[in-house]
């Protein structure tokens, strides 16, 4: 993509609205737009890096045997009644319908989960247990009434959910698939290149598991506090610390009186899985014909992981002071062509030429055709924060090089054409 | 993917709640669920076939220079009041957050359109015109509060949306970049196997144009009645019928007294471009300085297409009494292998081996792996409604040969196995 193709532009200034520090930089480089508190319009470059993060959600899904499918929003009343949760969650958004019919339920939900429509859909189709496990999962938008939403792209009214549900026949089927999940899920951060500061962190588990579990990446922008276990990737939340036995079960070797050995950090929840147990398939009588010919209900797991959220984790955890520092995998572009002198014919085709070669070899670039200073190419394009830059300049050309420079490390080298476009080529 | 991962069923019977034939054969197909008038769940087939059509139209607005972005759906009240559209707009869902801060507006719709959030968001990066022409578009989630919800895919309480929204510096660029528009347009309908029966038809325009084009898909389900020329493509519908004057523009050598020319047919709208001159960008104060040097307010135009709604019109115009009859761009699966004989080592070999070959090749392959009757499995497979199906049997396959059945056309050819992998490897 060319610059002078892209409506947005960067802006020095964040908007004085925003006061955390994913939307100000998000917004300063025009990834986002915020319309009112805690709801984002997804610019070009912001859609690009939601995508990006989607689809290696859905890769990992995919590998463990995870059906995609595309569940709706508006939700009857009668469903969030029989689970208890139409009272009890306060973070639901109701409202009713002024036009009923018969055939049309008056007071609706808008989901911020869907337990109430998978679990009767799923249903619908099982029978034996030769049925099962299945899991079911959807990338999709949810809705919260967030009471005080300040924190940009992480605790959103609207905002981007990835969730699964998976169906089992008895507990340890569930077990074993949680486990295959787990892994899944450390797959995702390690590909968002959050895997060194995220920890699996053991959580309260509810009724019917002792423990769910949370994926807590470490930053100092976090609203969460977590206690890890020093030289590992294993944390317990606020919930677990005051718990000797679940402390004795989790820390090998974990004497009364050792929490000093843990150490407190701040972190963002990016994740969490759950073990549901038969609450819901209770709720929905979702039952099926076990080999003894006896009816059981179904046993549970709920997955949630939020894309819109680890664009902001990630926009907070690896920025710099120039602006956004994304990982290869993320990047709406992999590299960003800088002409230093926009309008010279010699490296105007230089960098048509290096455009053209580098999109051909299938990898996505960005290529900064504007006639502006090379000192607000510099500053944008940092801001912009795509892995690699590409700098061409008339001195350069000269001898046939150009300047290569790692966003990240700082890195520059200097190199012929030709290796420019060798080291940069493909996915 | 074989039948044995996919947790949906079909049924002989249709949901009784269900008075629409795309949602009856949908939902007997197990493409999609009912969650309630209106609202329906895209189980795994049905998201694939979803996600075919929307690649189609991301690609062709790609093509004319349209950027993709995502739109939130919750949008503030004042900027409904800012068009008068909170008050005027009959099928808006509205709802109040009970938690409202200073920072949060209080009443909340969800966006049925998107005027109301593209404006002002476009404007804050327009200073001038080198900034123009500008096309932005999404695919999302809408949501419309229809009093009689009652045909299936067609007409939803939520349901699935590309609109794209141009911005330009006058007229004449409206007017040049519409043209193409239209032709995109024409190119989907193209591609997803609905070009020979759909119809460019002229409506009201507006205060800003003297026509609006709606895109009607020639059904006997369809709930429109349009008015073809005969021999073109070209119709006009009830609000022009009766326009002397337009009919004399739209119609070459039209004379008082023709309407008799005019073929009558019941059709589905798929699509609907408008021409919004400056009623947004006034509302809004959409503006940019021109090359005089003058402020001046940016003309629009805006482009609305249904990917639920063409995933109902194909499933009602191309289908069957025995099914679905998906064309090859939008079909879930290019083809279905039915083994007649599941547990024959040999059957059993030949089929893996075929299914695995197809794959290789690029080539959606779903396989019957059940241990079904061959007359269950042929039903199954014509209500699935793939394009091609490959039948193996024993007795062919002594002789190295499988059938391979058009499920359009009904014709079947036994070849060899490897001239069935030739003919339907790749894409």
């Amino acid at each position: 993509m060319r610059s002078s193709q892209l409506f947005t532009r960067t802006s020095k200034e964040a908007n004085k609205q925003e006061t955390s520090r994913n939307a100000q930089l998000l917004s300063r480089a025009g990834y986002v737009s915020r319309l009112m508190a805690g709801v984002y319009q997804y610019l070009p470059l912001g859609l690009r890096t939601l995508n990006n993060i989607e689809n290696i959600i859905r890769d990992e899904m995919n590998k463990i045997g995870g059906l995609e499918i595309l569940m709706p929003t508006l939700h009857p009343r009668e469903n969030w009644e029989k689970t208890g949760r139409w009272e009890k969650v306060d973070v639901l958004y109701t409202l009713s319908s002024d036009r009923t019919s018969q055939s049309a339920p008056h007071d609706l939900a808008l989901a911020p989960t869907h337990e109430e429509s998978v679990t009767p859909m799923i249903a619908g189709f099982v029978q034996s247990y030769r049925d099962l496990p299945i899991a079911a999962y959807q990338i999709q938008t949810k809705f919260r009434n967030e009471p005080r939403p300040k924190a940009g792209l992480m605790r959103g009214r609207e905002f981007r959910m990835k969730d699964m549900y998976s169906f089992h026949v008895d507990q340890g089927d569930l077990d074993a698939f949680y486990e295959r999940a787990t892994q899944a899920y450390v797959n995702v951060y390690e590909r968002c290149g959050l895997g060194n500061r995220t920890l699996i962190t053991f959580a309260s588990g509810g009724a019917f598991s002792k423990y769910s579990h949370e994926f807590q990446t470490i930053s100092e922008y976090g609203e969460d506090v977590v206690y890890r276990l020093p030289g590992t990737k294993i944390a317990i939340n606020k919930e677990v610390i005051d718990d000797k036995e679940a402390l004795r079960e989790i820390i090998p070797g974990y004497k009364d009186g050792d929490e000093s050995k843990l150490e407190e950090l701040k972190a963002i929840e990016v994740g969490n899985i759950f073990k549901l147990g038969t609450r819901f398939s209770e709720a929905f009588n979702a039952q099926f014909t076990d080999k003894d010919g006896t009816m059981k209900k179904m046993v549970m797991g709920c997955y949630g992981i939020g894309p819109s959220r680890l664009v902001g984790t990630i926009a907070e955890c690896m920025s710099d002071d120039r602006g956004l520092v994304w990982p290869e995998s993320v990047s709406p572009f992999k590299a960003g062509i800088i002409n230093l002198k926009a309008g010279n014919e010699k490296t105007d085709k230089a960098c048509e030429d290096m455009y053209a070669a580098l999109q051909k070899s299938g990898a996505d670039i960005f290529y900064d055709d504007r006639d502006e200073s090379a000192g607000v190419k510099f500053a944008d394009m940092d801001l912009l924060g795509f892995p690699w830059q590409i700098v061409a300049g008339p001195r350069g050309l000269e001898k046939g090089t150009v300047e290569v420079k790692n966003r990240a490390s700082g890195e520059k080298q200097e190199m012929s054409i030709e290796s420019a476009i060798a080291k940069l080529s493909g996915k």
